[in-house]
């Protein structure tokens, strides 16, 4: 226990005093639908950047400005007034996903209402939910303290929901007076169960596509059977070329730079309550299957995957249609882990097809994305101090897990920035994020905001900023 | 030679004088629009069917009927007052195909005119020309002769062009009436160069769809990838099982009813003229690849084939879309040669396909076509005979061949009424069949109908009727 786990009453007053206040305007916020994918809500887009900023502004943040790019704007705000403490820029995204199909919702999506001791509405989880309890948190230190812990960068943006096509372009351009010392986003869950988790990390992506070509036109399959290559057949050996039957992925050099999971990663990995027929039975699959040798959470977070996404050639209707189709392509994509680099393993499989495409065909292969995999691990300070935090907001020490899937987002603040990511967010696992219903359990908001606020204590005390 | 050989002077000047009032007929013909497929047409297909009719009683055939079917009739007519000779079934189809893309027809396709020395207009080839030609050789005999050499059973439908869905049923209801020795179907095309040549053999055809199933919605690859089977990927290893790098089938069985080619088979598929470049480059494929050991022609004549026809799962659209399919399907076919059976080959395939998939996905294999292999050897009598007339009236004697496409009702005259086939076609290579400017080799034509004269003259003393 350090000194900033002592309580800090006028705080702890102040949060329970302004728990109605603070729900009020967390509806305000989820009323408007900021759907950043779909032109007819450019406006509302703009309004929820606006009503930030407004709300920004008003709890004392500092040059605050509605920040233009080629899309919705980026909503940039700091205070830094404490000289010898870390600098956070804290991320979060304010778009929301779209609502379709409307008729599954129990209430209309942009009309929060709480139930069963959620806020029920679209954005509540994902993610204006977790920038409104930064806000608060904020609001908070300020209104009791009038100063905070540690120097912060606010960076909201309203493109996250379509893949952040002008976040990078802005972080580059304003690098310079973006210095920090860690990146906090807050977009991500608890884990099953609604147990605290800290997201330790997450998977990276090479996406491909893999053209075969034939003939000019698709051939008569009686005529021209035995004398050719059939495209489609030749799609399928190349991708059988690409994963064996165990899972584990040919590509020569594929795995050289994977770095292999410490004993004290696997524990991690061992203390997650999962339950695999649970899991299997959910996803609805005939089994679970894969790389020997790992867990399924292992599998899903710690360990590089090749999957088809997509494949087409030939004749695809009802019946029969006797022909070699001209050709047939493939989307082939690999989730990756550190230190694996998009681009490099693009060139490693651009090479191993081209070794293992058959004579009769051309095949090419073109990068159609890449995103670098992230990792701030257990043992790192910043890490250490979110774990005190929820700890003391929950009630117990987070898990620690990897997430599968890819936050672009967060390897830009690596790479471009180059700070240490942690991600703290507050979500419950059930919050139905993109689809119908999505909810944030109220217990998680108001404990969150409580965790955020102890998170800045922690990192002042945690995390020495950088000369 | 044999006495047959000697020329019937007043045949010949029977179809030198009517050559003109033949074209007029044959023109007549062609400008019925008889698209079978269309139903706007389907008037049209009946008045070709009557005209038929009407042709076959005025030049003396008897029993003449336009017999129903649940689609487009089938006419049919038959002379048997040849007590000692054998009795052949003669068919053809006067169905043609539609004729779009309109534009690119140098003239009106129900419009013939005659150009090059050629008939230009639908269905000139493929089928009404072949059709005209037996029965002006049919005219000219019993004008000149009043009788015939054999008996002769005329069946001409039209439906062949949508794959003859109701001829089958009509030959099994007709059995006890359709006696016979052998078919001839006038329906295939001489060789490359126009070069005279009859066609031995038709390949069969088994066609399946192999269905391959994981979660029953897609799954983000990201949040699941590394934990399940990716149907597209299980797909395409099940592929891979079922054809070598070199061409060569690995399904368990499948080659074990091929029968060998002789020496004699492969001494006439080396004497086919028949350039490799130049055909590559006609069809436009990278290169010419299949099975070791044997010729291009071999490959595509007399070898068996497994080709993909379509394949489909997942995401197809542009950009990259992050899933695992739900399910993933290909349709597979194999042409067959003699005596491989289709259905046989369907459950050797189904029982490869369950012992190959993988775990974690539900693959199911079904069926969706059928049809028989065909070959009539060189050296039956009734072959004999028809390259012997196909000398005469040519100058040289014909080329064999075997066809890597398939002709169902061939398979059905043999498999039904237990008759050896022989394609005896006079249709040109180039003559656009399917496609705008369709054509017939009026040489062709007029030769045809002597070669045809010529073959129930052959037959006669060349194949012994049934006791």
């Amino acid at each position: 226990m350090t000194e900033t786990h002592s309580p800090d009453a006028a705080l702890e007053q102040y949060l329970d005093a302004h728990r109605d206040v603070r729900i009020a305007s967390f509806e305000a916020f989820l009323r408007i639908p900021s759907v950043g994918a779909l032109p007819e809500h450019a406006g509302d887009v703009r309004r929820a950047a606006e009503a930030i900023a407004d709300d920004l502004r008003t709890i004392g943040i500092e040059h605050v400005e509605v920040s233009e790019t080629a899309g919705h704007p980026i909503v940039y705000g700091d205070w830094l007034h404490a000289p010898d403490a870390p600098t956070v820029i804290v991320y979060g995204h304010y778009d929301v996903q779209p609502v379709d199909p409307l008729d599954l919702w129990e209430s209309p999506p942009f009309e929060p209402v709480i139930r069963d001791g959620r806020m029920l509405a679209r954005g509540a989880a994902d993610d204006k939910g977790q920038i409104q309890m930064h806000l608060r948190a904020v609001e908070a230190l300020l209104a009791t303290r009038s100063r905070l812990p540690v120097n912060l960068r606010f960076v909201f943006e309203g493109e996250e929901e379509s893949s952040s096509p002008n976040l990078e372009p802005w972080l580059r351009a304003n690098r310079e007076r973006l210095s920090a010392d860690v990146a906090v986003i807050s977009d991500t869950s608890f884990f099953d169960g609604n147990i605290p988790a800290i997201t330790l990390a997450l998977r990276g992506m090479m996406y491909a596509q893999i053209d075969v070509t034939g003939a000019p036109v698709d051939l008569h399959s009686g005529t021209h059977g035995g004398a050719v290559e059939n495209p489609a057949n030749a799609l399928a050996g190349i991708i059988t070329g690409l994963k064996g039957p165990d899972g584990s992925i040919l590509i020569p050099g594929f795995y050289d730079d994977v770095v292999p999971l410490s004993d004290a990663d696997r524990a991690a990995f061992a203390e997650l309550p999962f339950d695999e027929d649970a899991y299997s039975e959910a996803i609805g699959a005939p089994g679970l299957v894969g790389e020997p040798g790992y867990s399924v959470l292992e599998r899903r977070g710690a360990r590089p995957t090749l999957d088809v996404n997509g494949i087409w050639g030939g004749f695809q209707g009802d019946g029969a249609k006797t022909i070699i189709p001209a050709h047939a392509h493939a989307k082939v994509s690999c989730r990756l882990v550190v230190d694996q680099d998009p681009d490099h393993i693009f060139e490693l499989l651009r090479e191993h097809v081209e070794r293992i495409a058959p004579a009769g065909v051309r095949t090419t292969v073109r990068l159609l994305g890449a995103g670098r995999p992230s990792l701030t691990p257990m043992d790192h300070p910043a890490t250490k101090a979110a774990a005190r935090a929820i700890e003391r907001a929950f009630g117990r020490p987070p898990l620690y897990f990897r997430e599968g899937g890819s936050i672009p987002v967060c390897a830009s603040f690596e790479s471009i920035l180059g700070l240490p990511v942690v991600l703290a967010g507050f979500a419950n696992p059930d919050d139905n994020a993109h689809a119908p219903n999505e909810s944030l359990v109220l217990d998680n908001f108001e404990r969150g905001i409580r965790a955020i606020t102890y998170l800045w204590d922690e990192l002042a005390a945690g995390v020495e900023p950088r000369p």
